[in-house]
């Protein structure tokens, strides 16, 4: 029986965030079943936004075709795709080297509880006086005939060719996200959704405008369809929904992340799960005294979001160094890269009891976003009335990104409409639109 | 004599603030002498930035050249210049009409003081109680032998069809961004500076890498040559140095600007100025009270930029509506746009008897510039040690005027770094990195 102040049960960026944090201090031993790093870096946000990237200045070249830039610009998939991994390939050999430097154990193995405190793992026994759980996520499976025909997320990421015709399950973030990908690399896509809110977590004029969006760049989107059956059909395959059969190539299921906690066994240790996850109590404990689960593996309304993560695994070691008050999360900004970026912050944070002023800026015709030939931007601000201060906020253009973080300064930082007014931003600058916004 | 309240002598960005705010309590008259909207929107930052729209996308479509792009993208400068000019085009009528809808009167003339509060427009004397000087400034000309050969940035900002070969005198940041923008529309470009400090208002290290890299696009700069002469020969010209003499189409002469005040008959208002503009106090008051200056036509060691005359314009209207505390400036970012954009904010406000701990990150393998392919980004950060505080920085990247207004919104609201420890940012995002940078 081996022994360690900590155990860590996963490898991802809220997982290290924890392991380096405690390694200052005690002895920590992080195990992996997959791939060292975890979704984020392998197969998630930083794989996708590398190919966005290419993706993305396409996007803006096509819109100054005939207003400034001429040629036939065009997505190299297998090029981009070879670029995504001159980064992906190292990922795994650096995060494990890269805690075996700072005196962090790891070891390669699935992990299951034996009992409160210990937890076999190859077949060998370790006990630990804290455990941390951040095993996070993966691809919900359909369940209809025909299932494993599709595709997740994880083999997009990693398409030698782009199919002609992809065709996507789904219409949350990851879904319209890899869908704007395909299109630009020329694939025929179409986005199947079996009701008619597509990104039902953003303000649904927003997320309707981004359909929108996507429509004009050539996404075809069916709502209120119901996939039945996928088949095959020679080297194709057929998609029935309850009112139409769609020829493609290749089909990604995007319905959705289910936790990764059946081959924990939880029961062992009396660690209480659901369907949405492990249950935690206001210090991300769980059930079992001195075991904390973090990361998108815990069931929890929040958005679950690596930078989230990373917050609950700084705050779980710190808690485990030294007792802390219960978490409190900042306001959350989230992004859909997609082809136009949709950003939100602040909206988990809303208390129905309170005022609220909300408004919707159209904001295409302002010089920003006129530059750059935005078709249809627009901003949403949310302002609690006994402050008027801002509180939450969305963006739909090609800049959300950069916007948004600036939402999440002036919100966590209870910074007025008066003080931004006191600030000089750089001009011209999408932030220099503050002034005007709040 | 005509009668009004206050009387501003400009119509750019400045004036109008000052204008706005001062027309809902007051008789206001705005008087202009070339095109309505003043620089920054006719000529300046606003078309600049249009034109760098596509030269942004055309930059980094050549970035992704063999690693996710392909084609054979270009600048098409007539098309981009008709882009521009479908937003210029309208911007003296529209600042016109803008004014009159708001009751402020308006007159197109040359405005010349007759007595401390007298002013001859066309002919027509008017006397205001207040007058605010908002009138600019305009490019330097050469003194040398040949110098009407020379074309200023107002004509490169219109230019039909770009020369072949276009030679840029001075090495500030309006000669750096236009280069720039010729060099990507496939002019073969010089830059020629009498000494070796390009953009001395900037961190020598940051600009020489900025300067490296307009080297590697293809720019080529001669340092600590002196400009002796130019000479048209035949349709095309020869600009002679000490040291060569170079074949040229088109000279582009960014040696500076100088205020304009010759025409305003100062003197008979009693109003003081030097050759580095119009003399002001603490309230941005001149040598004659009840006449105020504001923008770039002051004598000033801050940078001389949009956001700051509409700050300063803002200010001098509240004092003139209720008597205000002299004017404290906040932070002021500046941000030059060229092969990268290379920011700074703060660096006015330092103070000698201060110790700060001053700190470059290359961050070219951060994965947010890795991400985009980023040739050479640094991170500059200057810490306040007796606060811990961030109060200047700079950076080099194409998203630089990002981060910059971050940093801005850190440096006035004293955002600690433990303080942005506690912000969740979007991931991935440029913001994302202050936690480590900070």
């Amino acid at each position: 029986m081996q022994k360690v102040d900590t155990l860590i049960i996963g490898s991802g960026p809220g997982a290290l965030a924890a392991a380096y944090k405690l390694a200052t201090e005690q002895s920590v031993l992080v195990c992996e079943d997959d791939l060292w790093g975890g979704t984020c870096p392998n197969r998630g946000c930083d794989p996708k936004k590398m190919l966005y990237a290419g993706a993305e200045i396409y996007a803006q070249a096509q819109r100054f075709q005939n207003s400034g830039l001429k040629g036939n610009l065009e997505v190299d998939w297998p090029a981009l795709m070879a670029f995504k991994e001159t980064y992906t390939k190292n990922v795994p050999s650096q995060t494990k080297s890269g805690l075996e430097t700072n005196q962090i154990e790891t070891v390669q193995g699935t992990a299951q509880f034996q009992a409160a405190n210990q937890v076999k793992i190859n077949e060998e026994l370790y006990e630990a006086k804290n455990i941390i759980i951040a095993t996070g996520q993966r691809p919900r499976s359909l369940q209809i005939p025909g299932a494993k025909y599709a595709y997740t997320s994880n083999e997009f990421l990693s398409l030698a060719k782009m199919p002609k015709h992809v065709t996507v399950i789904g219409a949350g973030y990851i879904a319209l996200e890899l869908s704007n990908l395909a299109r630009c690399a020329g694939a025929e896509v179409d986005v199947i959704q079996h009701n008619d809110h597509p990104l039902k977590a953003f303000p649904a004029e927003l997320a309707s405008d981004l359909v929108k969006n996507m429509q004009q760049t050539g996404v075809n989107f069916y709502f209120n369809e119901e996939i039945q059956a996928i088949r095959k059909v020679g080297a194709s395959f057929e998609v029935a929904t309850n009112t139409q059969t769609i020829q493609t190539n290749w089909i990604l299921n995007a319905t959705g992340r289910v936790p990764n906690v059946e081959k924990l066994n939880l029961e062992a240790a009396g660690i209480k799960s659901s369907p949405a996850g492990i249950e935690v109590n206001d210090h991300l404990e769980t059930s079992c005294a001195s075991v904390y689960a973090i990361g998108d593996c815990l069931a929890k309304k929040l958005p679950k979001l690596t930078p989230v993560a990373e917050f609950e695994g700084n705050y779980v070691a710190s808690n485990i160094l030294a007792p802390k008050p219960p978490i409190r999360y900042p306001s959350i900004p989230t992004v859909v890269f997609s082809s136009l970026k949709l950003a939100q912050v602040g909206f988990e944070s809303l208390d129905p009891q309170n005022a609220y002023e909300t408004k919707i800026t159209d904001v295409t015709n302002w010089y920003n976003y006129r530059r750059v030939q935005e078709p249809g931007a627009k901003v949403m601000t949310v302002i609690d009335r006994s402050t008027g201060n801002l509180v939450a906020g969305a963006i739909l253009s090609s800049s959300a990104d950069d916007l948004i973080n600036q939402f999440a300064l002036l919100i966590n930082h209870k910074i007025s409409a008066e003080d931004v007014a006191k600030t000089i931003f750089a001009y011209p600058s999408i932030s220099a639109d503050l002034n005007y916004l709040y």
